[in-house]
């Protein structure tokens, strides 16, 4: 299949790769001249814009760092991907953006005749290159049977959270849950530690009994409970505080947006506001355990 | 065996009914003469003090409200189980309460010689009535094989935490994680139906992914979600708003004891607390999405 | 002096009516028929668009209610004030809307060789009509001297913050603060009241303590203490809740802008969103006191 | 008058002596040596246990750390106050404890014939020494007008705030606001800053806004603001976090006992107490400021 993908970055540089190896045609376009070199190296063809991709190409993939980038390269009337696509080809945003934004897109292209799916994904760095990545995805029902194929060169899972818009949905609220459920374990663990009970006996109660989640079993944030997890390895790899930081506040504002309160997520991206501030924002985001004292 | 039954409310009236069913002799002792019916025609000897339960028993079982409860029904000079147990009886207070008076019993127990585990359950009514609760269980070792035959009268599962008070500390950090996990799947429940998705969509795509925990599978808080959890029959029966909030108060002043901030914790115990305040302290704590707007 | 005015609600209406009780020949421009009728009784002269009130002025004054409006109407290329606006003549903005925005349009107006002055007001609609509007001024010192004569039309107090956007950023951490104070004068309050003292004379004591803030002493949260405060006219008039959740808003996206962590500032911002959801955004912010119980 | 003082701490230790400048004559008790040397200098009677104390005096007062030590010191049948103390000999408690506690022993002390006041104090260490405190009184009207002529020998400023109970309610609540406002400074001070306000112009605008408080124009915790607040001398003098913890939590404590949420109180709480664990508990509580990032 003849794929167009912009936004090749430490997300999109490996998907792209992916794709390649599953036989698809590339024409790629991103900023940085030495991600195009290595695209290129890869067997990408390369085009000098958004809009020349999308002449190019039967479905096109965006994997971009946030909402303004999104709109520029979807919108822009010089050089934009809807200036230049032809009408019917299916475009994919992977990005992770507000469900607001992605929904004026999709409207926008489909007015154009363009069918448009949010698919953003979970699975981090790690996921993108091993290619294992779960998509969510918003879009008909029609579209994501046509998408499949697409997706299932980049990733392992693809999930239909409803229409446009529901992908973006479906990654915030699981992110917003999952950075509180972070915290709670951080201080159920330090609490333990503090009132004297061995951290790893208290791990084994929690994860068979009523606190068990994915932030304990699999992640837990206390060095040394789980070998091979972040905090055992001094919080490299893993999901990155600032990402973190930035899907909490895309998650707060949508609620704001929505007039729904959310009295611990926004105290939880406060907490991760202050990880950041101490340094720490490149860090694993369980590293939030460091902001209840010393291990 | 001979074994003593101090306190027996909606958890130690069924427990101690298991352990007449399970075929052990029972001595008992509670304020209310109504259970004290109860538990004469189940088969149990009434006496007229904790001192008298213990005077007649090979091992002595409390199950009580509160830590003044427990103190007064230990310690009192008169009349407490301490002024008439022979040495070497071991006792077993199932009840929840803080860590550091379940050390402190323990160590005037074991001061008169008389070996002490602090055994708080979780399982709820429903599983003192099954017989299927799980001790989380502060002992030494050899203490721990000796209690197991009859913590297996009440229960299913037994889990040595460590030391005396471990049992309490286990019990106290899983329901601090617990009540600010199950807060989370009611932000994101709520903030995912604001905005568009379907809930059961939603829940599904959280169970799989790195949300998931016991607050979103097993008890999710939205109606309709999980078919036999409280959310789906009017948030009754479950484990009450208002005992969740008692032992959330206990955690979070174990940690001021222990000078350690928990942040999520103190403002999920402000949400139960308002929750409590207008009038659903009577519910299974998932209520609490009530305070999240209307469903 | 001829001034053009543009936004004529709420505010901008008895702003406007000020400056031409104080003799200044007014141009007006409003999207609302009846705003327009009503200024043009007043003696204002109507103009098609921002950029037909620009043209016509020596000075341009505008009071909208978000930043995107302050956008559209200094921006757009086709009927905004910029597109009409003479070289050299100053432009006022009294919108309360983000620093960025304020100092983006300041540049803007700058490079097109127009003085910009971002002016917020507080005193609400009560001092807009009275003219006794505290103007929170960010301008140089001699655009501040010039703009002086057309401020103290509409307000008594004119305060210079420093360069362009310090007025926003001086009332976005005043609010912030207000926010938070009237919401611990509430706390304070309940909190005395369900312990058993006598509410007013708690308020007394408060006021002449280290507790003492505006909240306390002239807004009172608790109905009764301060006689013409909105608490005791049922929340009527005052500062709407609605008003001050979209100031908090402004403020704690700053905040995060700037990657400052505010955490009482995130949880006001929660709990007026509360307030709203529960139908009590159009009264007075005071009444976040009924988040906490009856009275 | 013959006054009984027990407790010469930081606080009581000039408190006695001031009395003694005042004309009074003294017995003491403390169970330091050096702080009861220091009182036999100053002219003091030394006495054996509180009850000597008592047994020798027409008015006790008592200046302790927390509510244990008060009550035994009243309680104790051996040696405390009760034990001692002749029928109607009125007995005034400046500790700051939980009003529960002062109604107790209020209770206990009229039952035996005695009048008793709680009466704790502001104005700090600094106040205690220049004899310029601060009395909240809980006692009835004749009482109070008896005890003036004792508390003057102390302080400056005597207000009555109701029945026994009430002169700690009333200093809890205003603590919980003060320690609300504190950080609610902090959070808009450093958010100006990062905004890139002049700090100094923020607070003056601040001070003459809705915003004022005595946290921003009296001891602002920002560096360089009020030339004699603790910020600007190093936080050294004022008012310790690690006090301002315990009031805190009295208050938060006093909350949960009541039913009574209190949300910003309770983050309060944990901010003061993460400030603690990084070992700033020494320094004035207005050093919260550190939390937020580098002046």
């Amino acid at each position: 299949m003849q794929i167009g993908f912009i936004g090749l970055g430490h997300m999109g540089g490996p998907m792209a790769a992916n794709l390649l190896k599953a036989g698809h045609a590339l024409t790629v376009f991103d900023l940085s001249e030495a991600a195009l070199d290595e695209a290129k190296q890869n067997g990408a063809t390369l085009a000098a814009s958004p809009r020349a991709v999308a002449e190019a190409s039967e479905v096109v993939v965006t994997m971009l760092p946030a909402s303004a980038h999104v709109k520029a390269v979807y919108l822009n009337e010089d050089d934009g991907v809807l200036a230049g696509v032809r009408p019917g080809v299916p475009l994919i945003d992977s990005s992770t953006i507000d469900p607001a934004t992605a929904r004026m897109i999709g409207e926008t292209a489909r007015a154009r005749g363009n069918p448009f799916a949010d698919a953003p994904v979970s699975g981090g760095v790690v996921g993108a290159q091993a290619g294992t990545l779960t998509f969510m995805v918003g879009a008909d029902e029609a579209l994501f049977e046509t998408l499949k194929p697409v997706l299932a060169g980049m990733g392992k899972n693809m999930v239909r959270c409803g229409e446009t818009g529901t992908g973006q949905i479906a990654k915030l609220c699981n992110n917003l849950l999952l950075a509180i459920s972070m915290i709670g374990v951080a201080e159920a663990m330090k609490l333990g530690e503090s009132l004297g009970i061995d951290p790893q006996k208290l791990a084994s109660i929690v994860n068979t009994s009523t606190g068990r989640c994915w932030s304990s079993d699999t992640c837990n944030p206390y060095p040394g409970i789980v070998p091979n997890a972040p905090a055992s390895r001094g919080y490299s790899g893993g999901f990155g505080a600032d990402l973190m930081l930035k899907d909490l506040g895309l998650a707060v504002d949508a609620a704001r947006q929505a007039k729904q309160p959310v009295f611990l997520g926004a105290l939880a991206q406060q907490l991760y506001q202050s990880m950041s501030q101490q340094g720490l924002g490149g860090i694993d985001f369980s590293g939030i355990i460091k902001l209840y004292g010393k291990e």
